[in-house]
């Protein structure tokens, strides 16, 4: 048995409490928030919970196996380096933390300890991802040509983040996971609008190795929201619109065709076009199938793919992505795997 | 009467000389086109026309008042001098030239013998645009935040531009006409996947002056058609698909507010959520109401809101963006207005 | 204090007991139900109350006011008369009862004890019913024509009651409380595809004094699932997509004006085109609001427009629809108001 | 080479020339018209066309082998029968005619004379007819459940028919076309809101043998146009959204399995939810198909599908309706095949 404790029960911590709950072999012992209204919600729905104000009571436990910090981004590193300190594996919210100086930090202390660190990457437990690792892996798109995500809403707008930290680490790490090839460079644009000194809007391009390119709108100022991304492979091209309930996931035989023509044409493009298929896709809480793998890398001292070394691309990713954002959209290198 | 010779009789030509056959005071006279197919199938519709395979005969008769040219960007500064040249006005597809140069010669030869230059911005002409421009010269979408178009397809690769040159002048005629302010600094990011010298996806971010910023994504490979511009305001935002049928334009009573707040948040964002309208749009075809203004300003001696400097104007975004694309994003400053 | 007792936890119940819990005025203080696993979830989420398997203790109850019946609809008699007698207001699931007799014999028990009877009617206490109601009382519809309803899904096959009973007491009571205008003919006609002596496919037209017709589409074996429901009036017409989040609610300035004119013609018709306006909704959780309002009927001993009569009527509906279906479509006549 | 006149050159008429015109081994030699206006209109298009306002002119010529008559259908008795009186072979538009004996009539005719009655059934042409003809005919749908059709905008008032006349003749040909299965009983429902002596709403409902059920929804008063249709069976349902661009088809591996239970449940029922495909369409245009087949059947002296007994069996359903809708819903028998 796996005893949990977790930091942060407001937004997303129920979600971790709740499905942690559910998890054989995991049992949640002690919920910390520094909000008391927080902390009554949790007793309200969990009687036998031990609650706590102070995040160092759950680290320092000798009764805690493992820390779950659903905690804003500026505190990560302060929570993780005490947890992994005190011996404990850590399930973490994203991004893993506010540099990658502080992501290489903490992974290297699990290292030392042989302590596992999970990134909460919630969307590659989805049935949609799984599914288009599955398509990508077996090659039915072909060569990969472009992905393309619109991530838009009247969003809240965070105080301390920019909306490049607050919406695009889920397209960082879908990257991550869905592509062999790797970011090489990043150019960003966008504008604060209110002065706050946060752009609340940003339009970032991440150049990958092999001639993959990957673009992200994400905007806090949209009158709708729009959760949709676009894959476009040489022999398959598929759309992925999270917020549709039954089509989630569409994929399209069609593409082009490119051919050798002499003459005054150096190429010719033929267009194909043929069926649409949205395939049955896995509806399990992915939250709930991420709970199930963190307490299979425990106990199977297995490296999870959502790993710290996963968490330290994102970082890199949002931080090349600020820098450029600084710079009007003039290119920065990264430099992953 | 303005009596007119049309060049080029391809995919657009027939819908030229079709919307001036039916306005009053235009009459085509001539039609020309380099490929006799073409030209035999002007002479099926319309028995009386003059037909040609050499656009000389056009700029050169003594009874053409008018010149409109319907051919690839290459040709159009070769056969505008010379029609200007020989004293004709211009009707001309858009991007108006291959450079700013070229443009410039153009609009000088055009104002040194008054004569019109009225380049093909179709759009706005159409319903949509009316009312868009409508509402934003009266206020009613407040502060402007952001013009965010999707522009993708899967959508014919052109052989002598890539995918900025065949589909931003859209986009960038209809930010020129729609604000006020205007353009200074242009980033673009994309990539050519098939070496073709000619880039198959690109995204193009412009900031406008008065903290206004424009994106278009313009993509030739897209397994589904989307025309889709957002424009966000303080008090109100709007959609345009322009796909859709019935309910094109979509206003949303929706925004934030910003109050001002002592303490730890610099500022304070509230959501303001109302009503959405979808207003009923002219629906006349707008190359057709394109006509009536074209014999109006030559007739009236009018200087058209698309004459060649707002030609201009567009092609020096399309060089900046094509410049800023080969640096993978490094803004580009324009110089307009 | 209302104490209330709630009989039946399975698929709806929680809901009630939820929104009586949040309810000022109103205490949950019994739970009943038949199967020991629904009890003991009870118990995990609410750890006060009071848990029995047998109706009669709850409706026996001295210290209960209110019971809530929350069974099917083949058990609302037997419960029902019983807190009748002994005294206690009652809330109680659509559809009232199995036929109209039974619902007028509970009518005339709580009459006698001055008791209250509210039926669920949840849809009456959303935000798209109270402004469609609101507009067709301020006339904003004009003259009322239709009401046609689709209301299809791959549906729970109901063991006890065909398509009818399951989904068209929803658009017969909400018929009931839009319309002044009541029903007078039903014609119903549908098919059990499967020998199970329930029709799981069946279309419903109900004439309505004064020349307003309604139509529901019920279909238990629909590969997609539609709430879809629209109303047309001279002046305007509008749909409510219940699956909708965003816009649920659409008013169309679309009809016809009808005029006179000699000749040929007997009428002459002119279609009228114009704004579509998707109004923004009261979001508060219908039953919230329902349990609000039964809390209010209690206490002022004021009579619910979601009453027994209105129970009764709904009843009256779906006897008259059974009996048409059974006779392919001829229409019967009903005696309601 | 078949010498073609056309009678009617109203709204449909130039697409049945264009497509004879197009068709090889079809010359349309004569067009009439009693409308000058129309005369003009078909002049400009077509200059070496032999024009008229006298229908006897075509049918009584010498040098023409078949009549295309695209008229209102209270006029279409009288001209097929001099057409067939003549000799000629007919395309003629649907409905045949008024009643079923004006149908059989000239079913006699055209069978004494070996000519052939070609109803204009576009429908049946389309792409999308085609893919589910052959669904149907390979048994990939399973046991045929229902046909449920809706056909509703703020349509056209006809001023001689009612709607069911105007609207349901295209499920009806289709479900002919479709379906071994014959309908024997039809219901329907309606209203006529203006005292203009024809219906603007009708729902119909026709049982076919065999435990097939059909439902028409048609309704000249609707805010938007829908033309969409579901079709289930016991292995697949599918729906046809005819207004759908990309994706007008989609087919659902979705249903219910049946089992047997001892005990309180008489059946058990398993649902069943897996992809769904939308299959690439044949888009050439349907009426080009069908004048192609008109050349063939007449050439090859081959029966066709869409022939006079398929018109007659449509007249028939459209004469059951009609009459039960006399009746508020009543059902009335009809004899077919």
């Amino acid at each position: 048995m796996i005893n949990v404790g977790v930091i942060g029960f407001g937004y997303w911590g129920p979600n971790v409490v709740r499905n942690m709950m559910a998890t054989p072999g995991i049992r949640v012992q002690m919920v910390c928030d520094q909000d008391s209204k927080n902390l009554s919600r949790a007793k309200g729905i969990y009687s036998r919970l031990r609650l706590t104000t102070d995040y160092k009571e759950v680290t320092d436990s000798s009764s805690i196996d493992a820390v779950a910090i659903v905690t804003p981004v500026s505190t990560h590193y302060e929570i993780a380096k005490r947890a992994l300190m005190k011996g404990k594996h850590i399930f973490i919210e994203k991004p893993l933390a506010r540099t990658s100086k502080e992501a290489e930090d903490l992974i290297r202390m699990a290292e030392a300890k042989k302590l596992v660190i999970m990134v909460d990457h919630t969307f590659l437990f989805t049935g949609a991802v799984g599914k288009i690792k599955e398509l990508i892996d077996a090659n039915v798109l072909g060569d990969l040509y472009y992905y393309d995500s619109t991530r838009i809403s009247l969003g809240l707008f965070q105080n301390y983040v920019n909306v490049i930290w607050d919406l695009a680490p889920h397209d960082f790490y879908i990257i991550d996971y869905l592509f062999k090839n790797k970011p090489h460079k990043v150019s960003a644009t966008g504008l604060d609008h209110f002065n706050r000194g946060h752009e609340n809007i940003a339009y970032i391009t991440i150049y990958l190795k092999g001639g993959l390119i990957a673009h992200i709108n994400a905007n806090w100022l949209s009158p709708v929201k729009v959760r949709n991304i676009l894959i476009g492979g040489q022999k398959k091209m598929l759309i992925w619109d999270d917020l549709e309930v039954d089509e989630r996931l569409k994929i399209y035989d069609k593409g082009i065709t490119l051919g050798e023509k002499e003459g005054i044409y150096k190429m010719l493009v033929d267009y194909r076009s043929g069926d649409m298929v949205s395939p049955k896709l896995d509806s399990t809480e992915a939250l709930k199938k991420e709970m199930v793998y963190f307490h299979e890398c425990i106990t199977t001292k297995k490296e999870p793919f959502n790993d710290g070394h996963a968490g330290l691309r994102v970082v890199k990713l949002l931080e090349a992505a600020s820098q450029s954002l600084k710079q009007d959209g003039r290119h920065v290198n990264v430099n992953i795997g």
